[in-house]
Formats: structure tokens, sequence, C-alpha cells
């Protein structure tokens, strides 16, 4: 076995812990000595033990002289746990082979300044890419402050979210319904229009077999219309942000904010940056955007996706009218529309999953932005 | 080696004339002998010799008490050339293997009975499935007497055919569109309406670099609105069939008719069914249908679509004006829209390519149509 092997086992760890770990990033670590598995870990919860420590702790006396794989460069920093680099030096380790550097301000190569400081060889960008790709969020918002944005479809074979009449139930498959509550759980929040509650009073909630975190429900609503017996503002089972436009009263924004759990929270400009630079503010590292088409919309033409989603059902709906997933303005001509690649396609059940994300070029607009 | 192995080698071979043959269905054939492949073939053109002949020529005196593979029923029948069954039977092939029987009236087992009258061992039904989708334009044909209808769709990950300003070059990259050439050169005749023809004065020929054949081009147009200057009317590339409404009068007729190539067909009722009907009787097997977007909605809406192409390009373009490639009226409720099976997804280059097909269910109600 090598490297590549050990480091995809310790990805593998990571990303089973994917989505519970915010604001901290999904991290596995393994520790191997003359082809043995001694100990391996991932950080299940931020404030808990990162990683290294229960790899270290399973391996125990043996860690001494062995190799440890980590996906994220150990962190040097006296945080909520202590620095595991220094951890990793105390047990003796001989080698630390790591994924990728931790962009963290208080990282940022430290760490492995601490270990090589050691004695310790240190092997950088095993399976970068792939630790890159497990961390998108992490990065994405250590670079921008601002949430990593998923847009989620589900679309027929025609582009079609709904028939003529607005008969939408159901597009796709039970298995590709399901397949978007893991999404909902990985993320930190899930944001919709005000049309949609308004349409279908909606819950947002994860609902999958094993249970599942629910995400903050963040409602762009400029003129405060989301009715005040909506589900999202009485269910209590997540707390729910109202983000509403310049013109809406204290006397307006009262009967909403003497909810138990619902903040309206009103912006000077209601444009996605400003939304997602406040939600940023908060701590909302992910956001899984549903829609609807005008949302979604707002979204494209400020080029603010990381990710998208769409779940494509074998069905012809037809009409001219009936609604698509994106509508809006939309860009004039093909130059400007929004180039992406695609990263996976796969059947769930009887529909298709494609996963796209903008292309680099266009990826490097955002940072910019 | 086994049946199987045989048979999928000879299945091959037809696939490798899928197109050329028709009105006849593309077949192959492959004599075996102790392991020894002896000869193969495949009908190559209408007219010219079958399969079986070719393969047991190549064989020669070999063919005595060798297996012949073919993947549809030999003929049985005195057409523009002698029947292979009996040519079969006086090689003296000792065993025949068939994957699929001719429903063709003319055939419809008389071939196998041929075969076993004069002591042939014939094995049925080997790889029968591959065959029969091999044979899906041909059956299709024979059953109903109407083409085999594909239609083609470029469109963007949102479902968009072009910009909300008409901008649509181009959608999908280089490699999707020469893939969309292989089609029309496969295809009896391509048929678009008259809206594309104003919009684009597309040529509709087959443009791939080794050559191709021209299909037939077929325009609706129920008030011939056709440019006379149009370059399917002018270019004799291939003929060109406009099918108009009933109160199209001879004089608005006559300057079609002059042009070399074009025919005007007068329709009592331009319904997609009546036009299939038409063009079955006129011997075209097959049809792929290029939009615009009212026309495919009339096949959706008569549920005359027998296998749907998509291209899928990795952008999104937005707007809720944007068209998308099936408008019309469309379906009423979800309970009513053309429920499809995905048969096959893949990359061409950045592109997806989905290949989809009614269900079951759905493709019963053509037959009974």
């Amino acid at each position: 076995m090598n490297d590549e092997y050990y480091m995809k086992f310790a990805l593998n760890l990571a990303r089973s812990v994917s989505g519970q770990t915010s604001p901290n990033p999904p991290v596995g670590s393994v520790v191997v000595k003359d082809g043995e598995m001694l100990g391996f870990g991932a950080h299940v919860k931020a404030g808990e033990a990162h990683a290294e420590v229960h790899a270290l702790n399973m391996a125990g006396d043996k860690a001494k002289s062995a190799t440890i794989y980590v996906t994220l460069e150990p962190c040097s920093h006296h945080g909520r746990t202590p620095p595991c680099a220094d951890l990793i030096v105390e047990k003796g380790i001989s080698r630390a082979v790591i994924a990728v550097t931790d962009p963290n301000e208080k990282v940022a190569g430290r760490g492995i300044e601490t270990l090589r400081a050691a004695g310790i060889e240190v092997e950088l960008g095993v399976a970068e890419k792939e630790a890159a790709e497990i961390n998108s969020v992490f990065f994405h918002y250590t670079n921008t402050k601002t949430p990593y944005v998923t847009m989620k479809s589900a679309v027929s074979l025609d582009g079609k979210t709904a028939t003529v009449t607005g008969g939408s139930k159901w597009i796709t498959g039970e298995a590709a319904r399901l397949d978007v509550h893991h999404y909902r759980h990985k993320h930190d929040a899930i944001l919709v229009g005000v049309e949609t509650v308004i349409a279908d009073n909606p819950s947002l909630t994860t609902r999958i077999p094993n249970g599942g975190k629910n995400p903050i429900r963040v409602i762009l609503d400029t003129s405060l219309r989301t009715p005040l017996d909506a589900a999202i503002l009485n269910d209590q089972q997540a707390d729910t942000w109202l983000f509403t436009g310049k013109d809406v009263t204290e006397q307006d924004m009262a009967p909403f904010k003497e909810k138990s759990g619902i903040d309206v929270i009103k912006m000077e400009r209601l444009t996605i940056e400003d939304v997602l630079l406040d939600l940023g503010s908060k701590g909302i590292m992910s956001l899984f955007v549903e829609g609807g088409a005008t949302v979604n919309s707002s979204f494209l033409e400020e080029r603010r996706i990381n990710q998208l989603i769409t779940y494509m059902a074998p069905k012809l709906i037809g009409g001219k009218t009936a609604p698509t997933f994106i509508e809006g303005n939309g860009f004039q001509s093909m130059a400007d529309t929004l180039s992406l690649e695609i990263k996976h396609v796969e059947m769930i059940d009887k529909d298709i999953k494609i996963i796209a994300e903008p292309r680099k070029e266009e990826a490097d607009v955002y940072r910019n932005n």
C-alpha cells in the first residue's frame, strides 16, 4: 500500500463527517506503521477533538515512529482544542503526509512548520485535488467569508418544474427526493423565496430515516409577505431568518420578531451578494438554494452559484408557459451565460442526477467580487 | 466461445450498417464451425445481397455442417433477392442460431419453418433484446406502417434552447453537433416546422467528415409560408416535402411544385398522426425531428415520440421568456405527462447526451393508436 491508498482512506473518513463539522472543515486522519493500520479518526463536531487526536489516541504508544496521514494541514493554534501539530510531535510521529494546506489565516502553513521544526518528514499534496473538493465549502468560506452556494432543481427532461397549471407533485421519484434531504442535512442553511413559502408552505426540514440536522431556514421576502401562520414560522423545527427590504417598518416586523426562533433582517440592498455577506458574518458556511425560479435567477445573474445539483426526471411535460427552474431576466446573449463543468452524472433510480460547478474562470470571478 | 459471443459479433455487424439499409432492416450474419469463424457479412443496401449470402459466400464449401448465426430470421420469400432460408439449406448448414423472428408478414416464422423442414437445428432468441433494439425502427415500421420518430434537442442545463433575445449559437459543443449529423445520416427523413425554416434557413443536410447520406427534408407548413428562396427549396441536396393544410390553393402550391425535387402534400387534417401515415406510405421508416418547440409539442401531445435524444450543455441561460424545446399547450397534470425510460447517458466532450424512450406501457399506446 502506498501514500495514496492511506490518504484515500483518510479522505473517506473525512467524507463521512461532511456537513456535521461546521464551522470547521471535515478532516480524516490515519496512523500507519510497517504497513499496519494503527489508528484512525475524523473530526466529528466543532468544539470536539480533531481527527489527529482520535487517530493518535487509537494508536496509543504504537504511534512512535509511525506515519500520520491527514487530509488537511494540522492546526497550530490554540482554539477550542490544543494544537494538533504539537500533539503529533509529542507522540513521536516520524513522518506526516498531508493532502492540502489549511488556508485559514490562523494556520496557513504554520502547522507544517511546527512539524518540520521538530524533525518530522512532511509530504504535502497527496490526493490534493480530492481533498480540496471535500473542503470546497470550508475553503470557499475561508477565502470569501460568504457561504458556498449549492442550487438544487428537479426538472423534467424538457426542463420544466411543473405543468402549465402549476402541478409539480411529483416530478422526480422517491429516491431522488430522499437524496435532497441528505443535502439539507449537510448544509448550514437553506434558502427559498417568499413565493415558494406562499405557494407550498414548506417546512424545509431534513427528513431522512436515520434522522438528520435541520438547516437554518432563510427566506428572501422584500415586503414581508410570509404568512404569519406559515409552517416555517411556527413549527420550531429550526430557526428561520427573513431577509426583507429597506421599506419594511418596525411595525411590519414586530409580529414576526415576537415568535420564537424567528429573526427579521432588514437590508439596505436586498441583493444576493449582501445576503451572502450577512449570512457569512453569522457563520453560515454552506447555503442550499431550493428556488423558486425568480430567486434562482438572482443567484444566476449575480453569478453566485458554486454548485448546481439537478435531478432530471424521465418525463416530458411540454407547455410554453410551464415554468423552468431559472426564470427572471436571464442573460441576453450566449456569451454572457454561466459556463459550468459537469462533475458527476449518475442514475438515482429512474432519475438522472447531475452535479455541475462553474468553470475555473467563472469561479475566479466570484473570488474577485 | 458460445452462441451469445457469435451472435454479439453478428449484432455488431448489423449495427455497422444501421441506417443505410432502409427499407430493409440492418442484419448481420456469421458462419462458424469447430470454433473457427468461416464467414461473416451484413446486408449493406436494399436490393443487394442479404447478410447470410455474404457470410455463406465467404465460408464457401466449408459452410457444410457449420452453424450460421443471423440477427434476424432469414427470409423465405422471393423479393429482390432469392430466399436466404433456401440458400442456408442448400449450403448444408446443420444449425442455425437466430436472434429474433421477422415480424414482416411475408416472413413471420416461415423462414424458420423452411430450415426446420430441411432438418436444420434452429435455436431462436439468443441476444433477442439487443437484436430487437437494433431492429426497433424496422419492427416499429412493420407493426405500425409509420416511421419511428426520434426527437432531438440541444438545451442548457436549465432547459433553454436560446436566450431571451433568441441567441442560440451555440448551446452545445462541436462534438455534440457532429453527433447530430450521424443521426441525420441514419434517418430516412428529417422534419422541422416552418418557423424553424423562416428563423434559421437551415439546409438540414448531413455534414460529417467521411461523407453521409442526406435525409429527405420534411417541413410542416400549414399555410405555405416557407420562403421561396429557402435553402431547402433550392440547394438540391435532397428532396424536400412540404406538408400543408387544406386551405392552401393550387395557385399557392404552383411555385413550389415547379422546383426540382420539391413536393407539396396537402393534408385534410395536418395532424402528426396523418403526416406519419403519409410518410409511412411513402416508405419513410425513420424520422428525425429537430423542432422547433411548437412542432415538438404536437409530437408530444399526440404521443408520437419513439426516442428522445437530448444534448445538454453545461450552461445556465435563465430568463422567464427564454424558449424550451417543447412548448405548445403542454399537459395539464403530472399524471398526463409522457413517461420515459432513460436508456443511455454519456458525456460527449463537455455536454451530456441522454437517450430516452417512452416506457413500455406508453409504447403500447402507440401500437393501439
